[in-house]
C-alpha cells in the first residue's frame, strides 16, 4: 500500500432485513483501489446497517457517492419500520480523519460529496458535525428529529433548508446528514462496586456536559453477571482528551468512595495513536515520534 | 497494501564510502512490490551501510537475494577498511518476523536465501542466532570472530564448516551470517542521579546475563549535559519480557537508592505492539485484540 492519507467513512444505511439490498450496496466498496472495506453489520431490529470503510480521498469519495445513489434507488423509506430513528435511505454520512488528513480536510470530503448527492442526484443534504453550517446543525439527533416522516415538512422550515440539493424530502430516499467527525472511541472503566449510583455518580462528575473533560461522554452502567459496575464512555476526540487522562481521573473519583479500577475495556476499532500516547504517557517517553512505529512506516 | 504477512530484514554491507556502490545495492530494494526500502544508512569510519527493509516474505527473500548478489560483485574486502568487525560483502543478513509471521517461517526464510547463496552464487553461509545449527553458532560475534582475513583458514575447521556453499572463503566477498531474530527495541531508562555506579547496579540487577529478565541487556551510562544516568537497553524479545515489566522493575530498584525515573526513550524503530502492550497493561483492558486497532485492519 502507498496511501500516503488515510480517511475513514462509516454510513448508515436504512436497510438491515433484505440482506440482498445491503450486499448490493456495499458492493460499492469491493475491489477498489485505494478503498478498503474494514466491517459492516446489520441490525434486524433496527432495519439498518452500519458499513465501515477506509480509503485515500478520492476513491473514498467516489465509493461513497456510488453507495448512497444505490442506497437511494434500492431503499424506499416509506416502507422502512425499525426501532432506530433515520431519516434516509443513506441516513448518515461521517468522514473522520485517520492518517496525514487534518479535519479541514475531512470536511472538505463531506462537502464535495454533499454537493454532489444534492445537486446531481436531487437528494437533500444536511452538513452535521464539524462541517454544520449553522450551530443548531452540529448535532445529529436535532438534524434528524422527525425523522423521514416528519421531514416532509421540516426541510420547508427557512432554518432546515438543506445545505446541498432541494428543499424538498426526496419522495423515496428522504434526506441525509453528512459531516466530518472525530473518530470515536468506545472506552468503558469497570469498578469494583455493584452500587450503580457510584458509577453514575463518576460518570456525570468526569463528563464534559456536567464540567468533566470536554471530549467525554459518560453513564453509569450495571454488569449483572459480574456484580460490578462500568463507567461506559464515548471519547469524541481522544487527541484533546487523552484516555489516559480519563482514566487516571476515574481512578481518582473512585478513591472517594473507597472503590477501585478493576479493567477496562475498548468496544470496537481504537486508532493506533490513542494507545501510543498512552503508552507514551505511562513510561514517561521522551521525543517520541509516530514515525518510530514499525508499522507506521510501513503505511506510508 | 495487502500484505498479510510482513517480515523485516536489516542487512549489513561492508561498503559506507562509496556511495555510487551503496545506491546500486540498494536500488535491489527500490520498486518492487511486496517489499518497501524503510531506511539506509552508511558510517564512513565503519565503512559499512545498514538497510532496514520491509517486505512480504516471496517479495522480500527475492530482493535480498538480488542485493546480495550486487554485493558480492562490487565489495572486494580485501580493500576493506573500517572500525566494524566484518566477514562479508554482505555481512549480516537477519530476518525479522513482524506481522502474520511467526519465528519458524522467519528461520525458513533465512534457510531458504542461505541455500541460494551459498549453492547458487559459491557464497558460503553461517546461519546464525534462531537459524544456528549449534549452539557455537547462535552469538554473531563469534561467527564473524577472525573476520574475512581469518575466515580463510576458520572456515577449513570442521566446527565451523559452513551451512550452504563451499568450505572456501570466497576470494573477494569472504563469507555471511544469515539468520532469524526478534526485533530489537532500544529502549532506556533516565534516573534523577548523576552516580553512574547507581545506573550501572540497576542496569545489572535486571538483566539477564546477572539473573534479571531474561531479553534484556542492559548498561549504565552517562547523559553529561542533563547531569543524570541512564539505564540503556536492548529488549530482544518484547513478546516475552515485556516493556513495561523492564520498566517498573527499574523502578522497584531506583527505589533502593531514593532515585526516581524521570523520563525514558525509544531508540529507532519499535513495533505498533509493544507500545499497545505497555498501555493495555497501564489501563488493565480486559480481552483486547491487535484487531481492534484501526492501522493493524488497514495493513491486512
Amino acid at each position: 500500500m502507498t496511501w500516503t492519507k488515510i480517511v475513514e467513512c462509516v454510513p448508515n444505511f436504512s436497510e438491515g432485513r433484505d440482506l440482498d439490498k445491503v450486499e448490493k450496496i456495499v458492493s460499492a466498496f469491493r475491489g477498489k483501489e485505494g478503498v478498503k472495506l474494514l466491517d459492516y453489520s446489520s441490525d434486524q431490529d433496527h432495519n439498518r446497517t452500519v458499513v465501515t470503510v477506509v480509503g485515500e480521498p478520492e476513491a473514498l469519495k467516489k465509493a461513497v457517492v456510488e453507495a448512497a445513489k444505490l442506497a437511494i434507488e434500492l431503499i424506499d423509506l416509506n416502507k422502512h419500520e425499525g426501532q432506530h430513528p433515520r431519516m434516509g435511505a443513506v441516513d448518515v454520512i461521517p468522514f473522520i480523519p485517520i492518517k496525514n488528513v487534518d479535519m479541514d480536510e475531512a470536511i472538505e470530503m463531506s462537502k464535495a460529496v454533499g454537493k454532489i448527492l444534492g445537486e446531481e442526484l436531487k437528494f437533500p443534504v444536511f452538513l452535521y458535525e464539524k462541517s454544520a453550517s449553522a450551530p443548531h446543525r452540529e448535532n445529529l439527533a436535532k438534524v434528524r428529529k422527525g425523522q423521514f416522516e416528519g421531514m416532509a415538512e421540516k426541510i420547508k422550515e427557512p432554518e432546515w433548508h438543506p445545505d446541498f440539493g432541494p428543499a424538498e424530502r426526496h419522495p423515496t430516499a428522504g434526506t441525509v446528514a453528512v459531516g466530518a467527525r472525530m473518530p470515536l472511541v468506545a472506552f468503558n472503566v469497570n469498578l469494583n462496586t455493584s452500587d450503580l449510583e457510584i458509577a453514575t455518580q463518576i460518570g456525570k462528575n468526569i463528563r464534559h456536559i456536567n464540567g468533566g473533560l470536554r471530549f467525554v461522554k459518560a453513564m453509569g452502567v450495571e454488569l449483572h453477571e459480574r456484580h460490578i459496575t462500568q463507567v461506559s464512555m464515548n471519547l469524541t476526540d481522544y487527541t484533546r482528551t487523552a484516555i489516559y487522562r480519563v482514566f487516571e481521573l476515574i481512578r481518582i473519583e473512585a478513591r472517594r468512595y473507597g472503590v477501585s479500577i478493576v479493567g477496562s475495556e475498548v468496544i470496537g476499532l481504537i486508532p493506533m495513536a490513542a494507545l501510543i500516547d498512552t503508552a507514551e504517557y505511562y513510561l514517561g517517553i521522551e521525543n517520541f515520534s509516530m514515525d518510530q512505529v514499525l508499522e507506521s512506516r510501513i503505511m506510508e
